[in-house]
């Protein structure tokens, strides 16, 4: 195979550990309801939010602001009405506050001894800047979701990737632990790299991570992926 | 004076040397012209060059391709017609290849153990990756003109960062060595810190650094704001 000069990371799931991340905040903040349960929760609401936003129904809206109102949902459902305006932001920030998986940033800082380095993530500009600053993940840039005013999987987000850094489709790689994201960047003519990540949904969600065809490499983690690309 | 959540810091001239970056390069090259009258033309070409996108003259253009058409009419006046393809576009990302001022990675990396740090400049997001992979300057987020589809001095810049951050416009500070750079700025809202570079276009034509009113801060070099912003 030829090595890539751009890998392009996933990061909810595949950098971060969203959802222990989660749990760990809402439990911590005693509201009486499962972390887990909330988490999870949390999290579904995210793919029918961007659906809104892809089907024209919202206009071109933040992570930021959809975490915002799934929050403001999931908090009356779960009968919580006591928390004011800025124990929510507080709480909305926490997607800003997510632990890296161990692997993660010594992975990242040995790929980034021979490849460039970048975040495509539907996560907005700020969240992700203040996610790497408080965790120490090395992008050597931070591209989003927001730059294209797309969010992934349309084909705008994966080709804005190569024209920033003018370089062919093939030349990037997308790193990410979905195989819906790296079938759609394949779609797009870049390599993928597909990251196992067992407990993405927590220990009592065990998540399936055997291997499917089409990917250019299948790694256990980042750490691992280095090992891979030769780093 | 209240301290900023943000430093947004303009690069070309600010945190690297362009004069003798290119200079340098173009001396090494051999062309028989003289590096620092090349690039000081080069250079010259820039704003005009914006004002042509700004216009609406041209579409919207990348810094990449807008140093290459001033480059490809440069080389025609100086006469230098033997350079092939290749050649021209390794000469191109001379402007990917500047290097820092002496003291901007220690002046930034004490910057940004307090404050979120970003470059707000109208050079590409991949010109300015390459350049802070190089270089080794540790921004924590880079944004461009490209990310907001406007060249500075659009207000549009300046507030964009302020948006990006979910922050209000004074809470963000712009560190730059041009007056103009900074008035823009703070006709914004934003705060402003002036950073004197006395060699910006070579030791041959000495600038003008001494403080004007208006700005919050001015400093010798980066860690000199390093100092003056309690880092």
């Amino acid at each position: 195979m030829k090595l890539p000069q751009v890998l392009a990371f996933d990061v909810f799931g595949t950098v971060v550990d969203w959802h222990g991340s989660i749990a760990r905040e809402v439990d911590a903040m005693g509201l009486g309801v499962d972390g887990d349960e909330f988490a999870l929760a949390w999290r579904a609401g995210y793919q029918p939010a961007m659906q809104r936003v892809r089907s024209g129904e919202l206009g071109w809206t933040l992570i930021d602001d959809l975490h915002r109102m799934i929050l403001d949902d999931l908090l009356r459902r779960f009968g919580i009405h006591h928390l004011d305006e800025a124990a929510r932001q507080h709480l909305n920030r926490a997607w800003h506050r997510l632990d890296p998986w161990p692997d993660s940033v010594a992975g990242l800082t040995r790929l980034k001894s021979r490849y460039m380095i970048c975040s495509l993530s539907n996560g907005n500009l700020g969240l992700l800047a203040a996610m790497a600053k408080r965790a120490g993940l090395p992008w050597d840039c931070i591209l989003s979701a927001e730059v294209f005013r797309a969010y992934k999987p349309d084909p705008a987000t994966y080709l804005g990737v190569a024209k920033v850094f003018g370089v062919a489709p093939q030349e990037v790689m997308l790193v990410a632990a979905h195989h819906d994201d790296l079938a759609a960047a394949r779609a797009c003519g870049l390599r993928t790299a597909y990251v196992e990540r067992p407990l993405e949904f927590g220990p009592r969600h065990p998540k399936d991570v055997s291997p499917q065809p089409g990917c250019d490499v299948h790694a256990t983690d980042l750490v691992a992926l280095a090992d891979l690309l030769r780093c």
